[in-house]
């Protein structure tokens, strides 16, 4: 059972795709799982009614305002209190939801989750990730893809911890491969802090190590599971997958491989670290997309990713470190 | 005119496919420049026989020993000193030869590069540059690719300095622009190193600088000539196009776009902040490949592009500083 928040306001063809993707959802998720749509609430029940789905099958909440896609996040996160994206957070706070979804303004969404929520006990920078497709049909997660630029080796490691988490949490892989993003496959390439995370790395027993992975290889495969790196370089590994398949795509280049680079086929981004789960979905969403987005929140909380997260982090808690 | 030094037995179908790559080269490049074919003395006269290449037209200069790829390069460079790679640095820096490329080795050529050769004066770090194809039909020069993972913001502004140069006298673009790979348009994103950079870049009038490039726009094509970033997300950038090219091959993908991405188009990768010319090309390299290879070291030389960075690269010089 989840009770799952989801921002009605949030993306480019809001509210009706949410609500669309939304109804959707509502017959894969959990039986006993509960959609809490926030917004404009005299929009929503019309669109409800206008699709024909139960308003029975919803909760709607009320929020007056909406952070649009442009605005300033920070500033608009302190100024709009009664935003579907506030409203959504202080939900979360408050426990009245167990987790919160929004493909709206992604810096706010960043902005609600660090300063709302709290890091988990013992995490040292809460980042976020995502999919990549591999040609094998599978997919790699990598982390992080943009919350934090400058790491140090420790938080690497840390990633590496929370990366193998959620891919046995979510993604069912029973012992994921963790691999660290080099230029090249040997020990004593990279940066200085790649050089010094291989080093962690390589010691680890909290997760299964199997080395460098260098970017060629990003999509091929049977090479691992979870990918760590940092959020510059992995958030511009992603926007350069994104932006080879958006080209090839409008050269009328074909292909189911290459098509599972469609953003529409993932949840979101997931925000990791913090004490609920929170996913972010990409402004364009489409239904499909909200409904993925609600499927892995449902899952999140389901499969109890935070507790188990909150299980691995022990060991970066000062008290383990002095037993 | 120009001597070209071009290591025969370089690359994974050496000595063959650069002797064929040479006898192409040869009808293009100035009527008056020569190449050195430098290895197996006796295999490279067969070749040359064999092709029914005139022996008139080639020099062979006659190296007992190879560096094969898989070997270390730092050892390989230092025990084989009568290897081609070996060679080809000793006849660049007694000139005897205005350039050197070779599609063997290249972590050999990168430190022939940095050992036998000097620094450009004023040069904080020499680098490698890579072509990116735009969807525009033009080519967005990217460095450094691989030779300094870790810089300080005043190498990166001095990366465009060089990038500049290489556009003008080497494209032929009157005024590049120049970006810096950054995860957001906005002058506050990106790494500690990226932020000041784009500060000192702001305010240059050594360059046309156009702002942050995002890495979903690196092939959009009207946005730059030259696209600066440190080595280890250049060379990640580079290698990430390279797999995905490679993949979507391998899978039946086709169209003209997407086989811009093969190397065989381009001449290989020069190392740049250093007082000769010198091109590593690709372990696979085709005849077509090693040809372009030497055009462009052919072109280097030609267009004095060793003379026209040491031009731009006074301003970095103490004296000029204290000025």
């Amino acid at each position: 059972m989840a009770r799952i928040g989801i921002d009605a306001m949030g993306g480019d063809f809001a509210p009706e795709n949410v609500i669309l993707g939304a109804i959707d959802a509502y017959a894969s998720i959990n039986a006993e799982s509960k959609i809490y749509l926030i917004g404009n609430q005299v929009k929503i029940a019309e669109i409800c009614r206008h699709y024909g789905a139960s308003s029975g099958n919803f909760f709607i909440i009320p929020a007056a305002e909406v952070i649009e896609m442009g605005e300033s996040p920070v500033r608009a996160y302190a100024r709009k209190t009664d935003s579907s994206i506030n409203v959504g957070f202080d939900m979360l706070r408050e426990g009245k939801i167990d987790a919160f979804a929004s493909a709206g303004n992604t810096g706010a969404m960043l902005i609600g989750s660090l300063k709302t929520l709290t890091g988990l006990e013992g995490v040292l920078r809460p980042c976020i990730s995502a999919m990549f497709p591999l040609v094998n049909g599978k997919n790699m997660l990598i982390l992080d893809v943009g919350l934090n630029t400058d790491v140090k080796a420790e938080v690497l490691y840390q990633f590496a911890v929370i990366g193998s988490v959620y891919a046995k949490v979510m993604m069912g892989i029973e012992k994921p491969k963790v691999a660290l993003l080099n230029i090249g496959s040997e020990e004593e390439k990279g940066s200085n802090v790649v050089k010094k995370a291989y080093g962690l790395m390589q010691e680890a027993t909290d997760f299964d190590f199997v080395g460098n992975m260098e970017a060629n290889l990003l999509f091929n495969g049977g090479i691992a599971d979870v990918l760590v790196t940092d959020g510059y370089v992995g958030n511009i590994c992603l926007k350069e997958a994104e932006g080879m398949y958006a080209l090839v795509s409008a050269l009328g280049v074909n292909h189911p491989f290459l098509n599972r680079f469609n953003y529409e086929f993932y949840g979101g981004t997931p925000v990791l670290g913090v004490t609920s789960p929170v996913v972010i979905g990409h402004g364009a969403s489409t239904p499909l997309a909200i409904k993925n987005m609600i499927l892995e929140a449902d899952r999140a909380v389901n499969n109890n990713l935070i507790g188990k997260l909150e299980e691995a982090l022990k060991i970066f808690r000062p008290k383990h470190t002095n037993n």
